[in-house]
């Protein structure tokens, strides 16, 4: 990793992506955004508060108007130095005082609203308690392809995080792995996604031998065995952007069983991003994926969607899955990561992180697809 | 910390919460409890996703009837090794199938439903729309008082807690403070609360100087001199129970103004441990602690609440605030932490948790309240 850290985002790129999502919202018929923190008030100002809690910290981003954060007074002091304040008018509020109230004011009390997917449902019912006469729409439903396009310097940002998780994977590999328990080996992928960059580490899934096959597994004690099948999928934040890659790794010899198991996720795997293009639907994706796997025999234990959007998240949309007609633009950024899952047995999974581009997808993952045997 | 660890939590013990919280509701009115990952389901059922995300969990628990488990396919191996799921009813959904029509049949749909506090917006309206007639309610509001009480195994957890705290601000005393960078502070309090059992730490504050009048400051790149005073707030989950202590120590000579602003914030914290009975209000905590900086002239500098209450998260009801009349009850747990912040200077904050007994308050947090001078 000899990169040098991008630029950091200016007040200048905030204040664009406010005024744009501002434009995207009154498109849709939304009188304004509310965003709390997470990762649209990242995107949108680059403030982060230590912590989610208890007290409001809001963003109210009105379609005609200056936006607005809502911001508790022991917090004001962070909040200020956000990269993207200079465009904000703050309102700190102090305990005991009802900060919903300050809310109504700013915006519209008869319309409908954008709120940030994981706002608080303590937070929203108090909003709604107070503006009786809005509607309120989740963000990524009202506009779901608000963040979905990267820019460039997204996408240099992007890039930059799928090096890390590839420079990772070439390093696991060389960790012992038999006669190790999941956890001491996700706590290696922890460490090299640091030291390779990454400031957050979100996932560090170790799925061995049966483990392999419940997805979402993340590791536990179990003592990884000669002959497991390892299922490694990993990332978190760089530069403020997210890695996830997936590889799945043999310990000595892989028999015919897993062989033949891997080789139809990797054509599935090739598949899904072969059918990248420009106009193309999401569920194209999947489909594609998932014929592969089906005309296997294998379809039922492929128990999940094909793919996720990811950006200053690692789940967001755009969603690889059937009915997802969205279309495919350049600069979209999103895993493929079909998988087979057989019950009490083993599981494999890969996936790459693809970006859309005119002449077709491009990976943001380019670690070798085939069945690594490790030690 | 020579102590051993609590026995775990068994099934009938989140049978006996869960039939407990049904009662509760039914007491309040309400038709039953929505509960998605974080405190209260942990609270309720031990089960702990490894994140929260676009995907429904959702404990169902209607007034009458059996919980039930809502829950991707693809978590449904882990959600169903948690220790209170043998009481539950599982039910998982795949992706691309709608998982909130799985909700309205096991519900009165004309009822008032209790919604965690920190629920997804995302699934609240998605809830909202399913259930048109029916009523939400923020859980901690609705019932404030459904974790409050802590019983005697709640009581050794954060007791252990308390302790492995105490012990790190008695490590953390002997380290460097001059000439290093706050965060080193931070990394340290952060590793020591581990080596004395936190599996989580949740915040590590090192406010010095100048940042330490920015009360949730955690720690930045300042490199922390010579007659600097250093606000230190730290804390996590031991055995699944939070800590949460502040002590405030002084790099050298500390000057007249520090001693006098450092002797009231100990009065006041004494004041308001005094208060602590049961039968008293809340408030009656936060007007004691606030009284005695009033008085001394610091009222203004005094910017948020006295405390608030810890348990299986470190932020919850009942809060030590004016206007909050709920009485106080023998096995509650909360923080008293008053301070004061002179901006552009320095800031000096005591923070204990205290438990009530019927003779009053007792410390969880025992450690010197003098101004401890550090090196």
């Amino acid at each position: 990793m000899n990169q040098s850290a991008p630029s950091p985002f200016t007040a200048a790129d905030y204040r664009a992506r406010m005024d744009r999502a501002a434009l995207t919202a009154s498109a849709a018929g939304l009188a304004g955004l509310l965003v709390s923190p997470g990762p649209d008030l990242v995107w949108l100002t680059g403030y982060r508060p230590t912590a989610m809690t208890e007290r409001l910290t809001l963003l109210v981003l009105p379609v005609a108007g200056d936006p607005v954060l809502v911001v508790p007074k022991l917090e004001c002091a962070d909040a200020v130095k956000a990269p993207g304040a200079p465009s904000l008018d703050l309102r700190d509020w102090t305990d005991g005082v009802d900060p919903y109230g300050l809310v109504s004011p700013l915006v519209d009390a008869a319309g409908t609203f954008g709120v940030s997917d994981s706002t608080w449902a303590l937070h929203l019912l108090a909003l709604q308690g107070e503006l009786p006469r809005a509607g309120f729409r989740a963000l990524t439903e009202a506009l779901p392809m608000l963040r979905a396009v990267k820019d460039e310097a997204e996408l240099a940002r992007l890039t930059a995080a799928g090096a890390a998780a590839d420079a990772t994977f070439e390093e696991i590999k060389k960790v012992a792995f038999a006669g190790r328990r999941e956890a001491d080996v996700a706590a290696d992928l922890d460490r090299l996604l640091r030291e390779f960059g990454h400031e957050q580490v979100d996932f560090t899934v170790v799925g061995s031998g049966p483990n392999g096959a419940d997805p979402h597994h993340e590791a536990d004690d179990r003592v990884i065995q000669h002959g497991d099948t390892v299922v490694l999928d990993f990332g978190g934040l760089m530069y403020g952007y997210g890695s996830d890659t997936t590889r799945t790794v043999q310990v000595g010899d892989p028999g015919e069983e897993v062989r033949r198991v891997h080789a139809v996720v990797r054509e599935a795997q090739q598949a899904g991003f072969e059918a990248v293009r420009p106009g193309a639907a999401c569920q194209d994706v999947d489909r594609a994926a998932r014929r592969v796997i089906e005309d296997a025999g294998y379809g039922e234990y492929f128990i999940h969607r094909t793919g996720h959007g990811i950006g200053t998240t690692t789940h967001e949309p755009p969603y690889m899955i059937e009915g997802e007609q969205q279309e495919l633009v350049p600069g979209m950024c999103f895993s493929i990561e079909p998988g087979v899952y057989l019950p009490g047995r083993f599981g494999v999974r890969i996936e790459d992180i693809v970006t859309v581009t005119q002449n077709g997808g491009v990976r943001l993952n380019n670690t070798d697809h085939g069945l690594t045997v490790v030690g």
